[in-house]
């Protein structure tokens, strides 16, 4: 079955309903009308006391190669039935908007906004899809990687996912969510070459197959490679494979860097711990046992609380599905619109409280006590307020008001940065290995209590009260609104 | 931050270890050997009674243009440190192979091969890791979307997944296998112009935001699109929703094609109900009731136990990443390689016993009964037995093999297609449609008590006495090589 259509851009990579509502505002005339949405979620993954952004670098790819081809136009044109005119519309289109955006590697959390879009309404509609598709998967990954690290601690973590991963792009871009997260490399060959990040691996339970003996294949392998790390299950560990491993590493001494052993099955507390005595009593002090094997922030916790001996840990599905979360809900929702020339406040209502959007332009905080130099929580504020200058913060719970104190001695961070400026980058993104640093260097902002793995405390996100008093008068409008709308 | 590569092509699209392999295997001079692995998982996915297979097409694709690419080797050479004479192996390098595959859409079960890849051993091998990828994924989604849609019925379902799926590879062949599973149609615009599938969408809460009443967006919708289906719960879904639609409904009449309503949040049982009532007062009966809300099978078949009135079922997160179960676990093990000139069987040895693998060329045969149109189950046999040439066939379950049965005028339909051979595509892929019917009819073959969404009855996939007898001696004799290695 050949396609008709075998080009491909990004600029169809939306939802249909997008490209609907696009018309309407076209034919409505309303389409140039500044508008501004925010990309936030509403509820941290995996039950952690903090996320980490990712996704930055390939949202500015997909906006600046923003255009409808030709062959996109002919599809809307013929498949779908959109008329010349509205095409013609389509057709000049660039992202000639600005964005504000965390940096990638940002801590973040939940109900602040992650980017601001503030562009053309018919442009930044027709961008939502794509910017949520790639932020909520490297979002996602980001911070399952940051904790499984920080589980990890000082040993050495690789992603080993790509087989288990939701297609290609998913592989690519977890793979370096990963490294964002914490990761030391990943054994996906392409992601290391696409964002210059560490690649890692040895040799597959196939080689051992195919040599049809393990100390025939071991010995072929250390014949042709400098550095080893032998694979020890595939007949048994035990009995066979570490010995084999042994046998070979002695029989080739200097002539090779024997690295270690490879455990990929079994209990890899009792395993480990045996290869460690195996391998300390045949002289091999510094070679280390890799594990892999379903692996995953709570395993490893309990691997660890039984003594295992595991030097390097191989994570696959666990981390490049987000295996007990796969999906983050990030939403984008418009929050402020041009009427009569001015900019004017929009929300959504909703039966579930805590779908009720905040309305107007805002920005975040962080605000650190600079005494302590620990993060005292994040401020959401209107665009306008000038959070420094303030000598004395009120901070309270947005939902349960009361809960409130006073902050004096801090500094306020805006943690948006401007990526694009009508329509033009002015943002260069850092090194990947800047951004690893930046999550690692931010997580210390945080007490404790917010990163602990299981049942850590809320880390507090606030409104200020203009923000809190203008959400409170929106809905109440809007509520006499939609109903007075049926008179 | 500029990287060094900016191209990309797939063919290293792989695990590192797959490369490190190669090199031994090619500097040992045992590249070229034919070998035989295949592809195959051993659980079924959300305790399903079945899958249902794609990815072929994108496996094709992936395998016609496997190549190497300058910029590839510069990468491996300069970064990695792989020496020119070993680089130039790989820039030859061309699938040369055959691939056997059942084709996309054939119902499928665990521990029988989907594929089997007969090629000279390094490429078999360099190809591992992207099949992994591409079938996991796919498999994984076809499969659960023909579960939705099985309690779905004759009612419309609609995949909804883009921003949710883990990146965009996984919405572009997520949307397909949604279609493939039984879907009607998708929402992802650049799916439906890449792989000539249907394309669903009306409109966002945005719109109704952007025009602030839901009275004057939907007739601003109205007045740009000739058919409408208008989202009712921006404020509130009974009180100004669906009474705005009824409203604008009947202020266009004729004018517009008045689809129906979406309802995307709240209780879906009672308001669907109640907005059946509605419409059908205002004398909108032909008016559909379109939903969506984290939808899966569970949810739906409980909605529609309560009564809802739903004919529309927009599927997003649970679907597209596969919520329940992320990870379809498919392996691909070398069970048979050249030795001397002729084929020798091999096996991987487990101590967990479902991880052993079964040695030997193989094929699959479906056992279909010819009185009752049913299959009787699939039947593994190595690849020289004459299946449909024999009277009687004896079936046996695969580890408990008391568990017996006798079965006499069958047809033994062969699973497996020549897709390549020796490099040859000889394969021509069917369109959408057609293997989206193929699914259906061969859902039709399954007894009911296998295609139950809760625990249903294992299905029964078994190996012929001669594949058993096989493998049990293989195992006997894997065990005594692998300790006599350290003699």
């Amino acid at each position: 079955m050949e396609h008709r259509f075998t080009d491909d851009s990004l600029s169809l990579h939306t939802d249909l309903y997008q490209i609907n509502m696009a018309e309407t505002y076209w034919r409505d005339g309303i389409d140039q009308k500044k508008a501004v949405f925010e990309l936030f979620f509403r509820k941290l993954p995996f039950d952690s006391g903090f996320a980490v952004f990712a996704g930055l670098e390939k949202a500015i790819e997909f906006l600046r190669a923003f255009r409808f081809t030709e062959s996109d136009l002919t599809y809307l044109k013929e498949e779908l039935g959109f008329k010349d005119d509205f095409l013609g519309f389509l057709k000049g289109m660039r992202f000639t908007g600005s964005l504000y955006s965390m940096q990638e590697g940002e801590i973040v959390f939940g109900n602040e906004p992650i980017m601001r879009i503030e562009a053309p309404l018919a442009e930044a509609q027709l961008v939502e899809t794509a910017l949520l598709n790639i932020v909520n998967y490297q979002t996602l990954i980001a911070t399952k990687a940051a904790r499984i690290k920080s589980v990890i601690g000082d040993e050495t973590a690789l992603e080993f996912g790509t087989r288990r991963a939701h297609e290609m792009d998913a592989a690519m871009w977890g793979a370096r969510a990963a490294i964002i997260g914490g990761f030391d490399a990943t054994s996906n060959v392409r992601a290391g070459k696409r964002f210059d990040i560490p690649v890692s691996g040895t040799h597959a339970h196939a080689l051992v197959q195919a040599y049809r003996d393990e100390y025939t294949a071991f010995k072929k392998y250390a014949e042709t490679h400098k550095k080893c790390v032998f694979l020890v299950d595939t007949y048994d560990t035990v009995r066979s494979g570490i010995p084999n491993a042994i046998k070979v590493a002695k029989e080739f001494g200097d002539k090779i860097e024997f690295i270690g052993i490879r455990l990929d099955s079994g209990d890899l507390a009792y395993l480990s711990k045996k290869a460690r005595a195996m391998l300390d009593e045949a002289g091999f002090h510094d070679a280390k046992v890799v594990a892999s094997s379903d692996l995953d922030e709570y395993t490893i916790m309990n691997l660890k609380a039984q003594g295992a001996k595991i030097d390097v840990w191989g994570i696959g599905t666990k981390l490049i599905t987000a295996y007990d979360q796969p999906a983050l809900g990030a939403v984008y929702k418009l929050v402020s619109i041009e009427e009569n020339g001015k900019m004017t406040d929009t929300i959504k209502i909703s039966s579930n409280p805590e779908k009720v959007t905040t309305p107007g332009q805002k920005k975040v905080y962080r605000i650190i006590n600079q005494l302590n130099h620990h993060s005292e929580g994040d401020y959401i504020a209107l665009d306008y307020e000038k959070v420094n200058e303030q000598e004395r913060l009120k901070m309270f719970h947005p939902v349960h008001t009361f809960i409130s104190k006073f902050v004096t001695n801090f500094d306020a961070k805006d943690l948006h940065k401007p990526i694009f400026e009508n329509g033009k980058l002015v943002y260069k993104n850092p090194c990947i290995k800047d951004i690893k640093q930046y999550v690692q260097e931010n997580l210390k902002l945080l007490w404790e209590e917010y990163k602990r793995i299981s049942k850590p405390e809320e880390y507090p996100v606030d409104l200020s009260e203009a923000c809190w008093n203008n959400k409170m008068q929106q809905i109440h409008e809007a509520k006499i609104k939609a109903i007075k709308s049926l008179d």
